[in-house]
């Protein structure tokens, strides 16, 4: 299975030099299986890619040939035929295998399309090389125009209330805050403070959430978010930037909780001087939200209101009130 | 190809209700076509699935069963197995066709693994029923697992200043402030505005950026992010919310922005006052970032400095000097 493998692998290139494959994160990546440089099939599916090597990398896509070649003969291979684009040696087979495309000590001909994200999005096996680049190339035109879509995991997050209490695991609210944590800020100040709220802490932060937050009680864990103006840029006009700044590292974090199925929900519904003890944070920070975590739950065990907010459809302001074309929109429209 | 089917479709179920596909977004979905309920290799396949739903469920996983049954033969079919999981009709093999598993009117017995931002994950083709709903569960299992790291768009973005002075077309814009607008926000307030910069006014914003932002001059297209406080929460202990929420907003824009292949950096150095007046945004709102858009270009235009940082690995502090168990990491650690 591929899921795990995608680009955490680093090989030779035609020089010798370790090519981290995860570098290539952002692009789209045609990752090609070949049996060996020099022969016909394998020149002509070169030649190809080659051929279509500009239209590729104006889709925003990186042509990576791998083949068990040894670098000096992927330099020859290379130079012979103005191949531009990467060339791995795969002596070991170690990508072959983990793609599943390893058949002793051959390589089955194979290409895979990666996307932006490194995922795996189409595979090609037991590849005929005419019309093969054709169309894979016309494969990344269609999953260009399908990326322009709106994220399915910005699509897919709610503010869910129904909560199951099972506990979550120590190293999943890590990755949470690691996504939270590739945020960028003003000079890279990086002003965001994330307290992971458990056990005897989080009865006392529970105590200071008011009744109309009653699902929050059953979330076995609490992010609390602070920070204080001083650690981020303080410009001119009211630009302070620590809570901006925090609320593009809570937008992280609410996809990255997405994709791992978690409900992340952020509130402002609690006594903040409360919490703030109960935690050490020094009155002068702001304590701007704390994102209740938990598994999704019963819709059937929430208020009326809620579960109808909870199954009922998304509400938001019409585009034209938040968007304006080189004019601010007018408020109230 | 199947990068924009997904879950763009509406079947009935048994009861003859409509259901939108898209509805099963944030859980995984393995959407299983088979030819006919009833019959004993679909009975068999059936009962299979019906044995390991809890665990699938478990793991987040909804099975949804697709046939050219009608509604009636899907009830009886359902309750004399027991089946509790959705079962739709496409009696005209939309899906199917959609799929690509449609042949003549008949359909091809396979099975999709959707991810939890609808992507199809994995296909298996001209499915045998033994030993299928195991090897299925045992690839929710991987996926699940896969999911637990961090976003590959969360990832591969970066703040890059190398850009290429192409258009980016309206809709593509319009799609980043899509993306920005589902954020969520205190009391649902949406403080957000974007005022999306081209043509004159560009010139006129890019005129009050300094010298150190050169690198924006060759973006196409502006994002302005302004609000004002009274647009949103303002509760006690200086919680302001609107900055917060604007943050959130930029986080998902930024996501949306990796996934179709764009830089989007978002910026304070400019003179507030000077692009306030030039967007026609009133003086008591905060402007308080540009989000300079663009395609990636080549580096090597940079100053040594800004190359250095592009070329550069992320710079971040540890994770221990912004993330505390159960108390405020201290400072300077």
């Amino acid at each position: 299975m591929l899921f795990r493998f995608g680009l955490k692998f680093a090989l030779s290139n035609k020089d010798g030099q370790l090519v981290e494959l995860s570098s290539l994160l952002g692009r789209y990546v045609v990752l090609y299986f070949y049996p060996k440089a020099g022969t016909p099939g394998c020149t002509q599916e070169a030649l190809a890619f080659q051929k279509h090597l500009a239209r590729l990398r104006e889709l925003g896509a990186e042509v990576v040939g791998v083949s068990p070649d040894r670098p000096q003969t992927l330099q020859r291979f290379s130079a012979k035929h103005g191949l531009e684009f990467l060339l791995l040696s795969d002596a070991d087979g170690v990508l072959a295998e983990a793609y599943g495309v390893r058949n002793g000590r051959r390589v089955e001909r194979s290409t895979f399309l990666l996307d932006r994200a490194g995922i795996v999005r189409w595979a090609w096996r037991r590849v005929l090389v005419p019309g093969h680049v054709e169309e894979v190339l016309a494969t990344v035109e269609a999953l260009a125009q399908a990326d322009r879509e709106v994220n399915g995991l910005i699509q897919a997050r709610r503010a869910k209330r129904a909560l199951r209490p099972d506990p979550i695991a120590q190293e999943d609210i890590q990755r949470l805050i690691e996504a939270a944590h590739l945020a960028p800020s003003c000079f890279n100040n990086q002003p965001w403070r994330f307290v992971v709220v458990q056990g005897e802490k989080l009865e006392a932060v529970k105590r200071a959430l008011p009744g109309g937050n009653y699902w929050a009680l059953k979330s076995p864990a609490i992010v609390a978010v602070a920070s204080h103006p001083d650690l981020d840029c303080r410009l001119s006009d009211n630009r302070d930037y620590f809570l901006f700044d925090c609320g593009m590292a809570v937008g992280f974090l609410m996809v990255q909780a997405t994709q791992m199925g978690l409900v992340a929900h952020p509130i402002a519904g609690y006594d903040p001087i409360a919490v703030k003890e109960a935690l050490g944070i020094p009155k002068d920070y702001v304590l701007i939200t704390l994102v209740v975590l938990g598994w999704p739950g019963d819709p059937g065990e929430l208020s009326d209101k809620h579960r109808e907010l909870e199954l009922g459809p998304r509400v938001r302001k019409p585009l034209s009130a938040v968007l304006g074309w080189n004019s601010l929109p007018k408020e109230g429209t």
